[in-house]
């Protein structure tokens, strides 16, 4: 049975229009104005704009981190960014020194499988590149539909690799048909100053921020981006922080590379003087990249509105401060790295985005969906409104207020990053492939959520 | 009567789909697969790409040079325009020294009322900013629908403004609404190399582009630059055509400035050594900026893709080699400035962008309709296709070969700058606002073009 | 008769150490410990720096700027700056529109013929490039040793030169073996400024600075140097005055390219505060280009000391307070534009150059003289302290303290624009070629200074 | 006794006079015309030049590689040095892992005392940075007058340091008062470039330059500069070879940054070509960084001209073809990596500096001499000719012709990178501290050398 929604403001990255749209068999096949059907379902969303679902290029679910894991697995993670507007998420499925590709790719299927409410997909963290791995390399995009693939240049030790490893995959990456993500932080400069701020029993959380300091990125940036145009293969840069990272990005772009940039709401919104606050609370802001100077926020902002920056991502891994965050009491180093967001990414950028001025509406859809689809062999399927697209949809009703508070939230964490954040509008309905799967901010009960497999992004 | 195009591929500049297009009244009123009403017109284009109405953005329709005046004038240029694929141009109304904007206007008014194919607009060419001038230019964006102001840095004593002027006039288009362009070249530079020529004896045509070296532009492009920045207003380059000068916009859009480029076919595919053609004949290219290096080429369609550079302009001004080009025979100054290219503009870029490799069909629609509808304020009513915007639209039989030739073509010029270069791909019909104005290469007889007054650009 | 200084510290440019200097004929012909002649005058000079005189490379004395003259002619203003350790200046011959260089410099040599305290040399600026103007400059440099020549891209319908002048003279210069200078501003635009700001009824001092910004310098440098790359020939830019601009000069500089800058006292030490003193006070300080932000200061100092500035002039231009800055009471573009500062330019780089830390005693041997010396070809005859060159040689005592005040100086104008300012360190004796031309602060009473004729700077 | 040089021109970096030179208990005591004692020789050199004796900051002497050693040791690399006019080396006291600095001193005070016929410092080329390390770094200038410390981001798993080691000696550097010199080559992506190459078979000479392409000095060059930007100190980056690297160079000056570059003949002249020589021959030009393409050697002038690079050292580190280069003929990777030159270094930088017209007598004086002495804490002692100076000269009869060849060269090695070139000029006598120990090609019997403790450089 089909589904009409009537009464609607279509919005994509392109355009802003009002016309009814029908879908069917989870696929949208008329925009417009034409005759319905007798057996169609006619739904008025008069007022609301019609969004394309909310793509979240950045998620960590069920992720084990020391001897801790995540507070959120697929099934809450999930529900959370459904209600909050996001119908697609990629997450990390990372694989651990000594094991293949396929072993990590097996271990995430099981973790999302009948457990999300939304579609996903999952990049690569490659985290060991022994020869086999290459060969997997060389097939994934292919065989598994995985065509992205993260490396880290932070997390000495553990996930760190060198620039050797970063300039193989990427020579790998323009035949394999993936793209490349990079965490970029100097892992060796950071392993040094965390070393230092012990050896002078520097163990507060604040700590964490002052051995991460904006150079660290800014260095691994132009250091990635330098291999990137060495190989001549795109380079997609997550979670940017700092105007001096971004300015990096924003110099490779004017030489006409393909580097693309990912910044997150909390970078976008909340700021270092988090971490002066008394006692251990600040623990809840230690991530990396750390919260930067305030002043950083209006470039970054900037960057989105110059397509500088290409995408949002809530770079969601979410500790409870009780028993998670509390591992790091004695040394901040111990504090599990991470946040939430999933669930508010799409609603803060429509509020402190579009309401704000920073964004058009159509800028706001860009960052928020259509443009991580293009980059990650999602689009057209996800990322529009078009016939032929799934019907992934957010009606998004501008005239509803709320405050974020983690009281109220679906995220299963005991704190929120937004806590007494203002938010403007929300979703009445969120329809994933056609099927209503949140209603006045209720989820279904029923996961129904698909992996995704990508196409070749080149 | 509404008409539905059956079995084509919609191509917007962000998706590519296959689906019916249904209008009614002049506007697309359905996408996608929906029950015609009896009355429809159902019209088979299987086969076919649906683009958006191409919009040129820059063209000198019955334009006086000199004694002179174009071999085109409305009736022929926009007949040419249409039958290429173009369904909307924006040509430049003159301000005469002395005069008022709104006598420029009137002038340009009549030049095209009852005369023009298809739709048009006018940019204001402010060559004589007196007090009053101000005065109009603060309210021509409202009044008149005119949102793009074009001041010359050319022209040493005609056209050319100082740079007192050109920031007076960014400062007034930040209330007014409306965009600056400007021809980036330095006329000082240029009216001193050119008797330094004269002086030496040197006459032949080629002198013309020994006089105005890509240099003369970059300069002229940092310095419009450096005032855009200055007054925090955009600003739009019109005719880049040398890397040298998109080295200086790319470098301004990495720091965040709103700078717009425009390039045009002839710097895209023709080259200097066109001016070492034996005897006069390379008076067919003397244009300014003039043809430059072969090498300048790749940054240019690189600048394309890349978005470093937004549309493409045939910058038309045509004028016959026998009578009138043959002015400059003893002294290449003389020969009125300016090609023909108004009807080939859009096949060429399909054929030398998309089927070359250097862009995708989305990068092809977006910088032949879209982003000039959205710079000059014809968003979404042009550029596009959606729901509720004009049903301009050309169909595009890929399928079609041919030679482009000044014995066959629209253009009332006698010779054609691309004489025998192939082309791929052909308009089968072109829709202006609903009416089938071309098919088969053929155009209707009646002008049915309309004045479109434009939004403000901010 | 020889005399020798004994038990001083000899500094140049690239080295420190005790030595004694004998010279005799007005040139050094002994460095080191050697025996005397019978006949030499021994001078002890212990605890004293040994300096090259001071080379003033920008000075305008016995000026006539509209209806008035400059407060010091050759004979006060030479006087001043040999008290002060200067020992050579460039000053300004100042063609008029209609002249010949010939008769700019016969009047100039009038001017300073006989009234002379130190050695002098002329810049030529013109402001009339006419045929026979370019014939002159092809030849100036071998015939008359003036080997440098200036242009303003400031003073419009006065001075105001266009590009293609500027170019032609840069290409001039190549052959003919000068060194261009330029007054980098904007004139078209601050003429345009100066009309809004009278039009707005704002005729106090501080809009002379608001019509000024650093902006206009900024562009004007950048289009100097790109017509200097163009020429491919060296270019010195006169009073750099701001950040930006020096920006401008050091980019160039890491291309390799031949570009040299100039500051002043006044950029180094007085801040744009200035304006802001009440009543008509602040006219003292209207100047061109203006005092910039306080934090333009430091990065001056630091281009001195990195090299990417190369000297030091004072741009001495003196008006009297009363009756001549009086002038523009009405209306700050009628005040005469320009400060004093011959006679203070060497002790205030010392006092807040080297004792305050930015700068080495070779580096400010370096931009108070041997840098000029070497730029304008008075290279090694003056400049340094070497056998065979010059005696012009500054005995320093730096155990002298003193506070700079109009009441005690030698210039010949009513207000200092230090004043109050300390200073450390003042001349015990200045020797030109070899005669002792100050002692104690009191000059000779008979100018013994005489024109040099520079040499070919290339 | 003292000695009086009568007749000859004198060259600093400052200066050219014609003079003489009195010199007495190895210093200089008299520049100019004075009279002599009755007990002074008098040595007539009309006609030559005096140049302050040249300083190589870059040598390797009996170090051991692998399982070899250079074929030079100080006696036989020090007389080549003092045949050919350089009167001071430093070269590379190299930690081994596991051991102190002061060990590494020992060892190389046993190697050079005694057996040098010029004077000597050491570098301590860091490759173990422990915690005892950096507290023996932090008083090694002072206590050892070892004032320049090296690190290699080069050659991994032997001398190769991370970015936090380089990070953590230049903060250590301010404090205690040495110059960090820094080895840029990305050594991570040479062993993996390396490793593909063998794991192809590619084992000729040539695979050693394709192993470590320019990219690789410019990624580590920036990288350097961007750790001594943040840790605010100074920076020499050793043997530049490319354009790519002097241009990372040449931008950090710009802003004002304290970074110096070295380059050597090698680069200047010879050129990847040479590793196109048939058979194993090319083995002679493996040396780190391997020679570039030759379009990299006019901006390498170009940037000793511009004081864009400061020194011009030699590398020299000697193998003999026959049976040390030839331990690498089944595998480059095995040829030990360095070339001789330390005996041609000061007359080639005449020959085809000065005489081909890149470089002046004094920027020449400044390359080979004056500069490499203000940077490492040897000047005035070393570095000039000045009164107090240690009279180190070099009187260069600019009038003989020869050719280079191995069969006439002191360097104790089979063949000579420079084989038939011309060189023009050579040494008639070399003065060590007023001894003469080289006279028409022939050193002095008995080595003189003595270590030198050198000055903090800040």
């Amino acid at each position: 049975m089909a589904k009409i929604l009537t009464g609607g403001t279509i919005v994509t990255a392109l355009e802003t229009y009002q016309a009814d749209i029908r879908f069917e068999n989870g696929k949208i096949n008329a925009i417009g104005f034409f005759p319905a059907q007798a057996s169609d379902e006619i739904i008025a969303v008069d007022g609301c704009y019609l969004f394309p679902g909310g793509i979240d290029p950045h998620t960590h679910l069920d992720l084990a981190v020391g001897a801790t894991r995540t507070a959120d697995d697929f099934f809450t993670g999930t529900k959370a960014a459904a209600v909050g507007g996001t119908t697609t998420i990629l997450d990390f499925a990372t694989q651990d020194k000594g094991k293949t590709l396929q072993e990590a790719l097996q271990v995430w299927h099981q973790k999302a499988n009948g457990k999300s409410f939304i579609d996903y997909g999952f990049h690569l963290a490659v985290c060991d590149l022994t020869t086999s791995v290459k060969v997997e390399l060389s097939s994934i995009a292919e065989s598994e539909g995985v065509t992205s693939v993260k490396l880290y240049l932070a997390y000495k030790n553990t996930m760190q690799v060198d620039d050797a490893a970063l300039l193989e995959v990427l020579e790998i990456s323009k035949k394999a048909g993936f793209l490349v993500c990079v965490h970029c932080e100097n892992g060796d400069l950071i392993d040094s100053f965390v070393k230092q701020a012990q050896a002078k029993g520097q163990t507060e959380p604040k700590y964490h921020a002052k051995t991460r300091p904006a150079f660290v990125e800014r260095e691994a940036t132009a250091r990635a981006i330098a291999l990137a145009e060495f190989a001549r293969a795109p380079l997609y840069v997550v979670h940017v922080s700092s105007q001096a990272a971004l300015k990096e990005i924003a110099a490779a772009k004017s030489q006409g590379l393909a580097i693309y940039g990912e910044t997150c709401p909390q970078y976008l919104l909340l700021d270092e003087s988090a971490y002066e606050q008394p006692g251990f609370a600040s623990a809840k802001y230690v991530m990396s990249p750390p919260l930067r100077a305030k002043d950083n926020q209006e470039f970054l902002w900037q960057g989105l509105s110059q397509s500088l920056l290409a995408t949002v991502g809530s770079d969601h891994c979410s500790f409870n401060f009780a028993g998670q965050k509390e591992l790091g009491r004695q040394d901040f180093s111990q504090i599990p790295n991470g946040g939430p967001g999933i669930e508010n990414r799409f609603g803060l950028l429509y509020t402190y985005g579009v309401m704000a001025g920073h964004l058009t509406l159509n800028q706001f859809v860009a960052v928020t969906s259509t443009n991580a689809a293009k980059l990650f062999g999602l689009f057209p399927q996800k990322g529009t409104i078009a016939v032929g697209s799934d019907a992934d949809i957010v009606v998004w009703d501008p005239a509803v207020r709320s405050i974020i508070s983690a009281a109220k939230q679906q995220q299963n964490v005991d704190y929120n990053l937004y806590e007494g954040f203002r938010q403007i509008g929300a979703p009445r309905y969120v329809f994933l492939r056609g099927e209503k799967i949140v209603a006045g901010g209720i989820a279904v009960e029923e996961p129904q959520g698909k992996y995704i497999k990508r196409q070749r992004t080149r």
